[in-house]
């Protein structure tokens, strides 16, 4: 059985990072619950929202964002059970491509490079499962579809609901 | 319709290019026929096939490789009846990820992020027809599979064959 997996606000935390580099530019204070329910860039004045955009393209941010919680142990135990493929939409930013690479060798070295994929388009995935934030990826994957919640997507109902790694290993072990 | 085209021995004249390398480092005259039929390390002395190898992690290398003759008018076209990816198993060099984002953007500009894939396993893709010079790759793919003449392949008769971009052309457009 084939499962995909989401980097950026699945495995790696890019929201509390867009944060904390905004507060850190403007001098601010915004926080997660402020943000919640919405992008970071929805949550700041519109003057400042390309900075938000910006830290895509900025060398490091990638390379350094931290693991979410719990998800390097349960990806461990997935990938005894199950063929587990990262799959991250990397091509619209290509300063990730080697950063992304690179951060997966630091807190995911069990991942083989056979294992990784970076893509602009997700609906060329053939697998069975795919565990990911955003609805776009999930509406047009083939096989069974998992939200993993992150802020900016806690209204969305349209597919089952993961809300943190442990429920992720609760559902599939 | 969705297509995928590999990029290294399809795109991009890999094959030739380590040649070149090759006799540039030992100042010698391999020659292409020589080495038809075979792969390039295989038909330099022993203890120099190490150096072949280590090509791939040369910066640069996949930068300046020559696109393959006919590729980017025949891919111009093909664009216009299929939605045409590339994918190419780049992630066993990660030096390359980079490099091979910016070839694209130099010689197929025309090729969208959206619709560049760097992947290891091939088997992960969905679609229609793959074009791919490597038996290990068309054997896993579901959809139709076209191998793509390169030196080290002509003894494959497992696949049906294109010779160039042209056959390509004449085959599918």
């Amino acid at each position: 059985m084939i499962l995909f997996v989401d980097m950026d606000e699945v495995m790696a935390d890019t929201y509390n990072a867009h944060i904390e580099h905004y507060n850190a530019a403007f001098n601010e204070t915004l926080t997660l619950e402020e943000c919640m329910g919405h992008e970071v860039y929805q949550k700041v004045p519109e003057e400042r929202q390309k900075s938000i955009w910006q830290h895509y393209y900025k060398e490091g941010f990638f390379r350094s964002l931290r693991p979410i919680e719990d998800s390097i142990h349960v990806l461990q135990e997935l990938q005894k059970k199950y063929d587990v493929y990262i799959a991250s939409a990397a091509m619209q930013f290509p300063n990730s491509l080697l950063e992304k690479h690179q951060w997966l060798d630091e807190h995911f070295p069990f991942i083989h490079w056979r294992n990784r994929i970076l893509c602009g388009d997700k609906h060329i995935l053939r697998g069975d499962l795919l565990i990911d934030d955003r609805s776009h990826n999930l509406e047009k994957f083939e096989g069974k579809s998992l939200i993993f919640t992150s802020p900016h997507n806690i209204h969305t109902s349209q597919f089952e609901r993961v809300n943190n790694w442990n429920e992720i290993g609760d559902t599939l072990l």
